[in-house]
Order: structure tokens, then sequence, then C-alpha cells
């Protein structure tokens, strides 16, 4: 850990011990920053009033989380990983592997508190700082569409010309759409998105005359 | 029209005249309605605010449109008939009208208004009164999916098994998402995906596997 370098500054190690993950006390302070963040929205923030709200020393926060962005990125990636999203699905086909990646997906985003991130970064401008801690997270994620892209070429599952990155983008932005808009998206709804983005609306008929365009061109 | 049913109940007919779409009185107010509404949302808007702002007789405006609701819903009707979105696409290909369709709706949900609009609904629960306009102008508008997909389907360009409203929905969804999420999404995307859309991601070799599945079960 990189804060041993610092250690050597005056106060004693033990007071300086900065808080391990999963230790009750960054449950806690983790969960009363989401709940301030519900309250208050993240320009409101205080790391002062996290640390009442968990019942934890304040100095102790900042020694863990120097800035709000630092904690908030930290209240926000334990939601994710509570809802399993940083697992990368291996099936064994890409159908089966995309279906568990957009179940988990929307599980965290109907969640409670998935919604009220998705509508606070609605109402946010891409520069916003909440902004840049959703992309600096999904950023962070990046192994999880790669793993399920490398497999699925290996196997041979997805045509040549595919844009990868457009697909994930797509399922992403189709995700965040149907939870902002509607109430409740089941499994079966789940499983026709994949069908359909897998399959494509296009009738063979039609494919085969698109390929004959394409090779004359 | 309707209302000259009620016409002889005292007030002069000349006062009690509706005001018509596209006269300047509706315009203004409809503008004044949509600045209204990005100013205060949706629960604090008032009519008088509306009428005042609009420089419009507070009477008038409860003439035309006698809910806050009714008076919403024009607004954001108004706004939707510039950008063109209530026309049907009719290219001859699939491909072409949905392209210019999602072209259209970007522009639309990416204009200042239309950015407003998008992240309000995002704000509002289901159950509120905007997201009930929102669907009701959408409902109003099933006629431009219906058009694209009875002709699709005529010239024989969509697969037998599809689900229409899906891909719909999905292409709705997807407008949504994207331009909450980031700030441009240009021609070039907007083909990409509807491409995407079509095409879908398998290869040729998975879907004449997927194809053998389906016909021996």
């Amino acid at each position: 850990m990189k804060s041993g370098l610092r250690k050597a500054e005056g106060t004693p190690a033990s007071r300086r011990r900065p808080l391990v993950r999963g230790e009750p006390v960054v449950r806690r302070t983790l969960k009363a920053a989401m709940r301030e963040l519900e309250r208050v929205g993240y320009g409101a923030l205080r790391i002062e009033n996290v640390a009442a709200r968990a019942g934890v020393n304040k100095t102790t926060v900042y020694r863990r989380w120097s800035t709000k962005q630092a904690l908030v990125r930290a209240a926000l990636l334990s939601i994710a990983e509570r809802h399993d999203v940083m697992h990368v699905p291996n099936t064994g086909s890409v159908r089966d592997d995309l279906i568990a990646l957009v179940r988990r997906s929307i599980a965290l985003k109907s969640s409670r508190e998935g919604r009220t991130i998705l509508r606070m970064l609605a109402a946010e401008s891409p520069e916003s700082d909440l902004s840049a801690i959703a992309r600096s997270i999904q950023k962070a994620h990046e192994a999880i569409p790669r793993g399920i892209l490398q497999r699925a070429k290996k196997r041979g599952e997805l045509r040549a010309n595919l844009e990868p990155s457009l697909l994930f983008e797509l399922l992403r932005a189709a995700c965040d759409g149907l939870i902002l808009r509607s109430r409740n998206v089941n499994e079966r709804f789940v499983v026709r998105v994949v069908d359909l983005l897998l399959m494509g609306a296009q009738s063979p008929r039609s494919r085969a005359a698109a390929r004959a365009v394409r090779h004359q061109a």
C-alpha cells in the first residue's frame, strides 16, 4: 500500500492506519455516503455529514478518502460490487454471457440506489464531477466486455466486422433508457433484447442483398 | 369544432373564440410554458405565470388549455413538431427510414428543450403527470413505427418472427440513454446503431447453428 511511504511524518502508525475494505466502519461509511448523496445530491454532500451519519470520526473518513470524489466513487463501487456487476460472466456462449451481464446491470440500475444514481447522472452535465466518477468506474471495468468478446470471438460467435464497443454502448444506453422510462424490466424482456441485438431485425433475404451490395462496392 | 356547441352561453362569440394552432399568441404561450417548465419544473408550474411570461391574458390561456396537463402536453407537442418527429419517413428502405427517424429523434432529444424534458422525465416517477403526458404523446404517434414497419414487411425486409414493438422500444431507450450519458451523437453513429440493430452481432455460422436448434425444437 502506497500510504506506507508517508507514515513517518509524526502521528503514531496506529492512528494513521487507513481503513481496510470490508471493515464494518468502511461499510457503514459508504452506506452513509450513499444515503447523503440521495438526500442532498453530489453538490451539497459534505464528508463531515457522512461521518456524522455513519457515527465515525471525520478524520477517520478523511484518512481513507481524502476527497469527496474518492468517497463517492467508493460508495458507487460498493453498490456495483453488491450487485455482482464486476464479475465477468463466463457461461460458454455469448448469448448467455450477455443475458447474465444485462440481468445484473438491470438489477443494479433498478434497485433504489441504482435509480437514484441514474437520475442524478441524468440531471448532471457530462462535465460534472459525478459524471466523471461514473465514467471512471465504467473504465475500470472494461475487462468485462473485453472478456466476453474475446471468448465469443474465439468461438466464432460474432461477425467479423462487428464493432464490439458499439454493441456494449448500445446495451448500456438501452438499459439506462429502459429503467428511466419504465418500472419493470423482467427476465423475459432481457432475453428478448439480447436476442434482437444478436440476431438483428433483418430478414435473411435483405441480409443477402446487403452483402451482395457490399461485395460489389 | 366541438366548442361551437357551447357558444350560446352568454359571452359574445368573439371573446370565447378558442385560440387556433399557429396563431402568434399560441406560439408565444407554448414557448412561455416550455420556459416556465425549465425554470420551475412541472410541479410548480402555474398557468398564471405562463400567461404573464407570454404577455397574454390568463383567461385566454385557460380558454384553450383548461388544465396544466393540457398546456404542457401542447408545449411538448409543439417542440416535437418543430423537430419534424411526427412525420413518417418513407424512403423506400427500412434502413433509411430508421436512420431518418433516429436522426430526428436524436436532434429533438439533444436540443436544449429536449434535454430538459429528458432530464425531467428521468427525475420523475413513471406515475407522475409528466410521465403520463409523455406516454400519451408517444401513444398518439404510434402511426410512425407502424408505417415504417408495414412498408418494410411488404418489401420483405424484416424477419418473420421479429417483435416490431421491441425494435422501436430498444431504439427509443438507446436514444434516451445515449443522450443522457454523452454530449454528441453524430450522424455516423446513428447509422452504426441502426445497422447493428438490423444486422445483429452474430456471425453467419452462429446464426445457422441457432436456426438449426430452433428447427429441431
